[in-house]
């Protein structure tokens, strides 16, 4: 039979579904299988891997960074980036926060019956775009369709491979007393920019979000001999709650000069006018270097846009003290929650 | 400080919001902290990975099998199962059909605001239980929480991790005319244990899921030097979807004998009722397995419950024929969408 023959067969697939995401784009048959092959395939650098129940990779290395994370930020498009290009950044840089070279990555989607394919692919050139730049395959994934008010929109899910070169152990355990602390830019422009662009009653804010693969500042790092001892990105919680986490595994306390870190002015009356302290405020492209106080003139010539702002001292484990300008000392506690749920 | 002052210092986490999920449970703060200490952490059998951002692994092999699934089953507990088991079952099954071995999982939960924590370590149970017996370790994960109607209560994506060993290569294109099909079991038990117990409106029927790990099976047949040239489960489309990407794939076409396909009695009769043909329904527990047809007597002592079905044949590429038990045959082509959503 020839395909025009299976084609009337199989009967044409209705043509009035196809600018909105049905049911049946996530059922396993052929409305599926055109989504994937029209819409998500061209993501794939070997074309017929997402055929396969799983990829089967060669991986030069029997050291493997493996991390997960699910993406649910409203609105789905904010200044600078979208929900596609926060999912590779985010994962990419869970990978490099362990002094890894990401490699590849799956992507599975969790589709809202009705929402718009021309968004669904917006969001999928996003990901093309982020993965091509950071040089990782998009080898795997995963498509579902959830009824009308059952998600938002879109979920995405992107969990990421890489591996981690000889000899590169970071982590809180290897945190000393005395290590300096490098943040690699100014503070809480993700935050602010979901924030603001969430509805109108919220304050407009002209700031973009930070949203960034950060594997190439860490590999630089890495590259130039800098001995690292622990990095972390500012995600959820922000500097505030990253520093707490670190601070109590490394059964240590940490010092930070308020003076020394930077936020954009834009962003610290954004956070004046709600009542939100900048250091809680979500990052999606920044995070702390922890590293010998000996090292840090050297790191930073590395590290463009970089700031020595505090140091990890003996005693008081668990406990983050910031030193304002006064000279006073007040303690950033953990948050109980998020000031601002989704996102990312 | 002590503890206490601590406890003191950050004022006590409110009682009240404790039996179900809120925002402040995805925020990554204190809350967050605590529900992954209290709820999550247990998972790992090696605490402590799960406060870094990705997971180092150590896989003694090049080759490495990495696939990716989101669960939305509706609803999350069903006979025979629940959403946690099905993630398990799915993400392994999904590895083991490369004939791989399974190692390692990621887990990333979506949760809705107001989801009671009570199903939460219902679930969590049900996935601590199938990773234990199918000897994976969870090694890295993720929390997010939604509002209220954002989500249905819970989605839940697993990423898989395994080792392919040498000499291993399944796939479509290893298909060869005159390969005997084999089916493992019957057909269509998850597919009518979620449709039935959905709502109080559908037909009652007393089935159970075949939801189950099939890493096992899979392996016997590998260790018993079965030549396999393809493996498949029969998720979302069934065997009928299966096996039309297979001939498509493959670029052969496959005769099924219709007497030779078991069905359940009860599934049989529901299928009836619904006017719904069981070739079509989502199991969690069944596979296909592609072979010379010279081993069909082999692989057969070593699959319990394992039926020979049909043969793939040259010619008239990606067509699925049937063959009644009047010896008359009919097309069973690829449905446009899935007959029951999220059914996964």
């Amino acid at each position: 039979m020839t395909e025009s023959q299976q084609e009337a067969f199989h009967c044409p697939i209705p043509k009035e579904t196809s600018e909105k995401i049905s049911l049946s784009h996530g059922g396993g048959g052929r409305m599926m299988n055109r989504l994937i092959q029209q819409y998500i395939e061209p993501l794939y650098q070997q074309p017929g891997f997402c055929h396969q129940d799983s990829a089967v990779l060669n991986l030069d290395t029997a050291r493997i960074a493996f991390t997960s994370d699910s993406y649910v930020v409203h609105p789905i498009f904010f200044p600078g980036g979208d929900i596609g290009k926060l999912a590779v950044c985010g994962t990419i840089n869970d990978l490099a926060m362990a002094g890894a070279v990401p490699r590849f990555l799956s992507l599975a989607f969790i589709l809202e019956e009705g929402f718009p394919l021309a968004s669904f692919e917006k969001i999928l050139s996003s990901i093309q775009k982020t993965a091509h730049e950071c040089q990782v395959e998009i080898v795997t994934g995963d498509t579902k369709v959830v009824d009308k008010n059952k998600a938002d929109g879109i979920y995405i899910n992107t969990t990421g491979l890489g591996y981690v070169p000889t000899g590169v152990n970071l982590g809180p355990s290897s945190i000393q007393a005395g290590d300096a602390i490098l943040l690699s830019g100014d503070l809480g422009r993700h935050g602010v920019a979901v924030m603001s662009s969430r509805d109108a009653t919220e304050a407009e804010v002209a700031i973009e979000s930070d949203c960034a693969p950060l594997d190439q500042p860490i590999q630089k790092l890495l590259t130039n001999n800098i001995d690292i001892h622990c990095l972390r990105d500012l995600t959820r919680g922000g500097l505030a709650s990253a520093l707490n986490e670190l601070a109590k595994e490394a059964q240590m306390s940490v010092l930070l000069e308020d003076s020394k870190i930077p936020v954009h002015p834009r962003v610290a009356a954004y956070c004046e006018i709600l009542g939100i302290e900048p250091y809680y405020l979500a990052n999606e492209g920044r995070f702390i270097c922890i590293l010998p106080s000996s090292q840090v003139t050297q790191a930073l010539e590395c590290l463009e846009g970089g700031t020595l702002i505090g140091y990890v001292e003996a005693g008081d484990p668990g406990w983050v003290r910031l030193r304002t300008e006064w000279g006073t000392e007040r303690i950033l506690p953990m948050l109980l929650g998020e000031p601002l749920p989704r996102i990312c």
